[in-house]
């Protein structure tokens, strides 16, 4: 094994992303090689009886309680944001400019005016934000049929998100709930990943006409989101996020029909992703039921032999294992801040269209920032 | 068994439609005793070697060219119109005008004017439009938990109708693609019956934000439609029909989210209901997988044994028995060309909005009009 | 349309198999074309007002309470029995002695004795053993696929068939728990639809292991069967047949691997078939679930456009048609008389096994009848 | 958090099943408490660079060679064993006499004597088989209900365990295919988890009849072996394990029937359970597809929010906390040596009457041991 660099990683925040993160920062090492040796240096929060708690588990050296002061320590490599969504600007800016290497949370921000400017601050630093699907094998493994044009023209593009949480509010983070701190409702927690995979896998979007609604009286956030779209690429998109989807825990499905082929996944099915393809003889059309855990398929390897499968929290270790090796090789890692500007784009043509009631441009608000 | 009223049926049209609705008329009588004795006295159609032979096949008793001659025959009870969409309105205002039952295939009509003629003059005869999902057992059984509010308050409607036949045209009835005949594409072949079934299940439609495409390089009509949806009971739809989802044959799927639970169906697995019930207990929480055979279900028991299969034909056959006995006792029948109105409204609707890029509501379009 | 000759029937027997009967006997023609008219000249049985009613739904032109009278008519054709069981042995040879074409239900005796004794007075009229599920399109395209090769050498064959109203007796036609009538319990109602199967998918089976299970005390007939063997192709199989599986209604399941590809099949999801082929490239490996409902499957043509499904009376309907079509062309059909001893001598070794607690060979009871 | 008491673990052999200890002896600090600190002391294995790479990767201190020596170090508390199977007797017997604490993979040994001896040797100390899908939350959910009672008296129990990669035995661990290193084929490897999770959900199995088949020329090792059990509960189970089901890549399936409900589980759907509950109301019978992933489920609160699935590495990390919650609490923990004992009598039962070609008694071999 070769001799590694080290990198001092300081966490700000500590929730349920917090304990993702530490996960996946120990994981990393294990099923990937790299040059890089991650330390979990120091998590930073509020309350410190908790931070304590949770440093002693993960295994975190130190505590603290300013983050101001962390992101200037010099013996901090990376700065990891998990924070309410309204601290990630003012956090990603002065780590940025402190020139600290930056991961945050999605969505990257609660404006696109914010997420430019995060974008610019970060422009000559590393950076990472958590849309940690990207990394789902099966999600990787449809990216990789799409660029090989295995679908063929891609006519439409489906994409829901379903949760039930928010009609159990009791159950819910407090700060989810809060215009002031979290931005938005769905929109940001749950369609921003929709929209994410969307650009990834479909390419940019150029109108949308929307629809928001929150059903909770007196909630100030959203509960749900739908959405039409139409793509750079001539094809047709549909989105809805909600958290108001009784019986659905945590159903991110997506589907894609193109001239060739069709795929379709379900996040609760997370090792699976259901294939159509044209060319197969008629007599046996229909969609390939594939176990996405090898042979064959993307990061798989890494892990357990083919027919064992993966859980959720491997899409946080994929995700750093391809940062750290994007950071060896010198190249660009996405989803970065600027991948994330453009999901915020979409999130902001969809307030605009929820409002006039009328199509909007992501183009448009876009010459506006 | 009681001694029964001869009712001798004509039908116009003589295709894929023809051959389901004879199936039904046939079939009917042995599944479900009725006062009535439907009789095939003759189709009526252009190609006479094509009618002869499946008036054979069929055992229609005669044969006719002229549908005009037919709507007038004093020996014709019911008009059953299966021809292409242009000429529902003239041969069902001509044979309401004759005092005969009306039987028409949807959709009812190439426009909301053109339905509305054809409402007016039926208002003194009984009609019947041909949505035959409505009579699918799952779908009936979804209905029976809606109207006892065993879903709560409903928050989403969300239905797609997938086929892919649009990418193969060579497969298709010529007529369905020229705008003159059919006066829509997937609107009016796919949409119409998911708006049919919403409308039924979750009530009127105020107002709906529509995309209309078509894929297919100088098709007059369009291949797909996608629509957002305010329903007046405040919950929100999500719709999309296209005859280019690549891989799906008749994928007409919807879901339903209610404060108390939720159902799914998908056509392509006509017996079926998926029912989650959010009072079972926390540890089960999970949708129900019925097989909606029996014992307790909708018309099952005319049929076979639980767990004994239906088809897709034998929605037609449920649609003829319940209007049979609609007759009998003399109530209204739904779907009804009233009902098939409010249907083209929503078409109207969303072929406004597609134009103006603009929400369109279903009342205005009504006012016009 | 040819000139067609009549061929009239004489149905003993008036339950649910005469229900599905009569339909098929009305349905073939519409669905398929023959030179062969089949008229529904009489149905026999004992209690006539029911009889009577049944003749009124389904069109037969008379009711008859002797069947031994109803034999010797020299205006019946074809004797359909479905009894019963213990009354099919001398129905049927009575019936083939005075030269009628012979239809039964299965199993077709409640031994091999019986059952050879029909076979040798059936020698020289046609046959038709009602095993109306080699006829559903799946199975047929399964059958299609293992004749072509496609599974390559298959190792295991597996068959469940489960149902649950066993343990509901109240529901349950009293006949079939009765030993002198039924002559056994899950054997002869499920078993032998599954060994039927699966001689006709994968040949000859030459030893069994199994185990029977009565679990209602006192219940003359078996409740549940399970099945080890051997197939003379060297493959092995799994056999579990039961009327006290809780939660399932008709769940005839079927599993086949072999060298190249594997196949599964459930009933209850008649209109799939689930087909693995190992030489997809491996990144798509996984199962294609085939809606056979065409294009380019068997029989679907003659039924509606694909994605329309069929139902469970479908397969008594194209058995039929295969069976004209047999006569027709002078062809012998399957499943006859004797194919069905087959089945009866697997049955034999079953019992045989389970009381002798070992292996049963299906050729050493043959030597002994 | 408490003070916490070292324990140091020594790992004899370090492939697949070494990847997957030590992840689990790293990771269940992180999601449970414990008042013992696990760590990775040493590593032990013939071939020395393999293992210093997985040392470095894993975190392990030491590597070693000798096992004889690493049993009898003062500075090793656990002796964990994932050797090829032949060597799991002599190591585990020796760390046992040396007082230290013995997990060993499954199975446990390749005979029945070998395991008696192991369990004889390991009286005083506390052991660990790693039957790690004991720990499934599914399973264990299924287990829960089980215990309640609310499946009602058991009539059918049915596993299958059905993987591939026999027939493609390039992939495979050589000495998987060794007689005199693995003892069997799929009978230790697969039916040994099956006959655990059966003998854990449904109690003991009095005799077994059984086929065991090898489809390899030559090869040394069964590929597939079926048995059908006598329960002493009165059921009735169908077992099935194949290393040659194309197609299949770690199908370890399972499903019950009982009076009251049924329950259905297949490992590469690792995060479900499909629960029957006969006391549903009749129209919403079907099984409940339930996501276990919390509220209200086995261990998954330990974890991630409902909705996010776990992986196969999480039954090991979930074997690890119990053992380690059973050291605390003083308790015999599940699956120990003597459990273990009970799956090789089974196993003795199968190669008998597959020898015999009659049932054999789990009882009678045990006398003879």
């Amino acid at each position: 094994m070769k001799s590694r660099k080290r990198l001092n990683v300081a966490m700000i925040g500590y929730g349920f992303m917090g304990r993702a993160h530490s996960n996946a920062f120990h994981q990393v090492g294990h099923f990937f090689e790299s040059s890089y040796d991650l330390r979990l240096k120091l998590i930073c929060g509020r309350n410190q009886p908790q931070l304590k708690s949770m440093a002693t588990q993960w295994g975190w050296e130190e505590v603290a309680g300013d983050w101001e002061a962390v992101v200037e320590r010099k013996d901090v490599d990376v700065i990891d944001i998990c924070t309410p969504n309204n601290l990630h600007a003012p956090i990603a800016i002065s780590a940025a400019k402190a020139g600290k290497i930056v991961l945050c949370e999605k969505p990257l921000a609660i404006s696109v005016e914010e997420s430019e400017g995060m974008a610019n601050a970060a422009q000559n630093v590393p950076t990472l934000v958590w849309f940690n699907y990207r990394r789902v094998p099966a999600i990787a493994l449809a990216k990789k049929f799409v660029d090989e044009g295995r679908l063929g023209q891609i006519y439409h593009y489906r994409a829901t998100y379903l949760q039930s949480w928010g009609a159990e509010p009791a159950a819910a983070d407090a700060w989810r709930f809060k215009q002031s701190e979290a931005g938005s409702g769905a929109m940001g927690d749950l369609l921003s990943h929709s929209i994410d995979l969307a650009l990834m896998l479909n390419g940019p979007v150029d109108e949308v006409s929307a629809l928001v609604r929150t059903f909770a009286p007196g909630r100030e956030v959203d509960d749900a989101v739908l959405m039409l779209a139409r793509f750079a690429n001539g094809s047709v998109g549909s989105f809805e996020a909600t958290r108001y989807a009784i019986g659905c825990q945590n159903r991110n499905y997506l589907e894609i029909h193109g001239a060739k082929g069709a795929i379709r996944f379900d996040l609760e099915d997370l090792n699976r992703l259901h294939v159509f393809d044209a060319s197969d003889a008629k007599e046996v059309h229909g969609s390939h039921n594939v176990l996405v855990t090898g042979p064959g398929h993307p990061y798989t390897s890494h892990f357990w032999p083919p027919g064992h499968i993966l859980g959720y929290e491997h899409t946080f270790i994929l995700t750093m294992a391809d940062f750290l090796q994007s950071l060896e090789k010198d190249e660009t890692f996405h989803a970065n801040f600027q991948d994330a500007v453009k999901v915020q784009r979409v999130l902001h043509a969809v307030e605009e269209s929820s409002q006039t009631g009328s199509w909007a441009s992501t183009a448009m608000q876009f010459a506006n920032s």
